[in-house]
């Protein structure tokens, strides 16, 4: 059973609905390319009456609507190109993500003109979720960075992976980076097998996730600085004896950013599928305004204070993102000087 | 837009998933006939490497799963009797609801060991929902009473069908009796017709609901003697200047049970469908014990809060539960001596 933690659910402050504008802009950015790749490399043969498209880790909205039909014009022009009636086809999309997702507030946010039937496929897309070669289309944005589970080793003081005093492997030894990278390669192993079943011959699958340049260190990525400022936040709330050191030893953030060799390796391990593109963008490098540090590290919380909360409860996780919020100007400056990596890895692939 | 009022979420005092067992009566009572006509009934060709089937107004659960449970292992036993190796099948489940319906709910307790795919399908039934030809099988238990909006004229005190202080047709006049039969003719039409659009041809579909026996007057059943207890409650309200009479007259309870003349009627007037069985049963005839008349109002509660709750607020749903709930002892007595009609409509169509 992979470990779940979703976004924030409701529409509330601190809701992944009010602070998902990054996303979007990965979700933005991404939409030419994705439009290119379906009228270059969708075998036709994978559209038949009912075109069925899958959403995995969907969250609760809106960036999915927009990705969705996004998709569902590109293969609708796709098909005109060639000769084919759209009209004649219908689309069937599933939105999945954890059980624990609020997919009543995804349900109640469904765009009431949409042209598609929509469902939903609660579940972990680490292992099977749809029928055999049922899927068209998969699309995954921001999910896979999150492993199934805390890598082994990384909270036990005995293993040669202990992670002492940090909670990511960004700046960690050797030891650490390895056996985050392990559980990265075992959970790929498992995704890529359950959507080589159910992904049907000549159809596409786009993965979307936060990536590394080749040969650049984990610390100097801005995901890998911003855990590094939350663990010393807590490593802060530790010396006002607030919390326990220990609890922070036993507490390790499950993601993991690859980099595009790395991932070539696993997809081509799998070899259910053909590489035809992949690559390291930078999201923003296309907007203009600078970071806003304040907007970014509620982005976090929206995205991730669930497993925080499990960890450290309530009280200790609305303290530490005051904490948080608090460094954001020294932050700030930090980023002026010095300008971390920020990548993200697009990449598409083909069933064989 | 059909008009939504969902079970009760949650697993409270008043949830539907606590209060659900005079359903699950009704779902044991039609699992054997259910199984029967898998057997007997279900054309083959409908069954391709994926079997997909439909739950229409699954509500929170557990119910749903019993049902689906046994649905899947009589297509198994008719495809193994008839040398298919049912293991070669993958079935996938949709469950389908109003919008508002609880989702988070039944997501978190589908049986961590069933043997399909499930998905969920949100959205009105009145009104097409899946892929042309997609469904193998189609089920629906105690939805179809629900009308997609209440009846033209009731609420309007310059309609001849005018139901002035009451909030259902049982012992109401003709005119508004043929108010609710109306729309339920309407409402069915538009089921029969998207349901024709979805299901595979040699697919079935089983219908269960509430029914009345050709020739009895509404007022006479169950359901209406409920319906007028409640109201009767309502108007103690208004009588103590709670509530304003106007109020109740502005309220009508949009639910329906037809007989079997009436649906047969419907059904060939779609034409798609072949009737293989039709039928009025007594899913308590096999249960022993006395109807449990706090018990049913907790069912009531929890079927039938939401609308009332819309129309009249928190505060006063609590009141008239509480009158009717101190009624009871009262309305046993009653139901000893009179007891009324209460009718299961049992249908299993075939898709021509």
């Amino acid at each position: 059973m992979a470990e779940s933690f979703p976004m924030n659910g409701g529409d509330g402050t601190y809701s992944y609905t009010k602070n998902s504008q990054y996303q979007k802009q990965a979700t933005d950015f991404a939409k030419g390319t994705i439009q290119e790749a379906i009228l270059d490399k969708l075998d036709l043969v994978s559209v038949s009456d009912t075109f069925r498209i899958v959403d995995f880790g969907c969250s609760v909205g809106p960036n999915t609507f927009i990705t969705v039909q996004n998709i569902i014009q590109a293969v609708e022009n796709k098909c005109s190109l060639q000769g084919l009636d759209p009209g004649n086809i219908d689309f069937q999309v599933f939105f999945n993500d954890h059980t624990a997702n609020d997919f009543n507030t995804l349900f109640a946010s469904f765009p009431p003109d949409r042209q598609y039937y929509a469902a939903a496929a609660p579940g972990s897309f680490h292992g099977r979720l749809f029928p055999r070669a049922s899927i068209g289309l998969a699309y995954s944005s921001y999910a896979l960075q999150w492993l199934s589970r805390v890598p082994e080793g990384v909270c036990d003081r005995k293993s040669a992976a202990w992670n002492e005093g940090r909670i990511h492997y960004s700046g960690s030894s050797g030891d650490v980076v390895r056996a985050y990278s392990d559980q990265f390669e075992k959970d790929m192993d498992v995704f890529m097998k359950a959507r080589a079943d159910e992904i049907v011959g000549g159809g596409l699958m786009f993965l979307i996730m936060p990536g590394i340049p080749d040969g650049v260190c984990h610390s100097q990525l801005l995901l890998g600085v911003l855990f590094n400022l939350l663990g010393s936040s807590l490593m802060d709330l530790a010396t006002e004896g607030i919390i326990d050191k220990a609890e922070i030893d036993e507490f390790n953030l499950p993601i993991y950013a690859p980099s595009v060799g790395e991932m070539t390796k696993l997809i081509e391990k799998n070899g259910c599928f053909s590489i035809e593109r992949i690559e390291l963008t930078n999201p923003r490098s296309k907007v203009d305004e600078p970071i806003d540090v304040r907007s970014l590290i509620m982005h976090l919380r929206a995205g991730m204070e669930a497993v925080f909360t499990k960890h450290f409860g309530d009280g200790v996780v609305e303290k530490m993102f005051d904490k948080t919020l608090g460094k954001s100007e020294e932050f700030s400056n930090f980023l002026k000087s010095n300008y971390p990596n920020s990548g993200q890895l697009f990449v598409v692939l083909k069933r064989k």
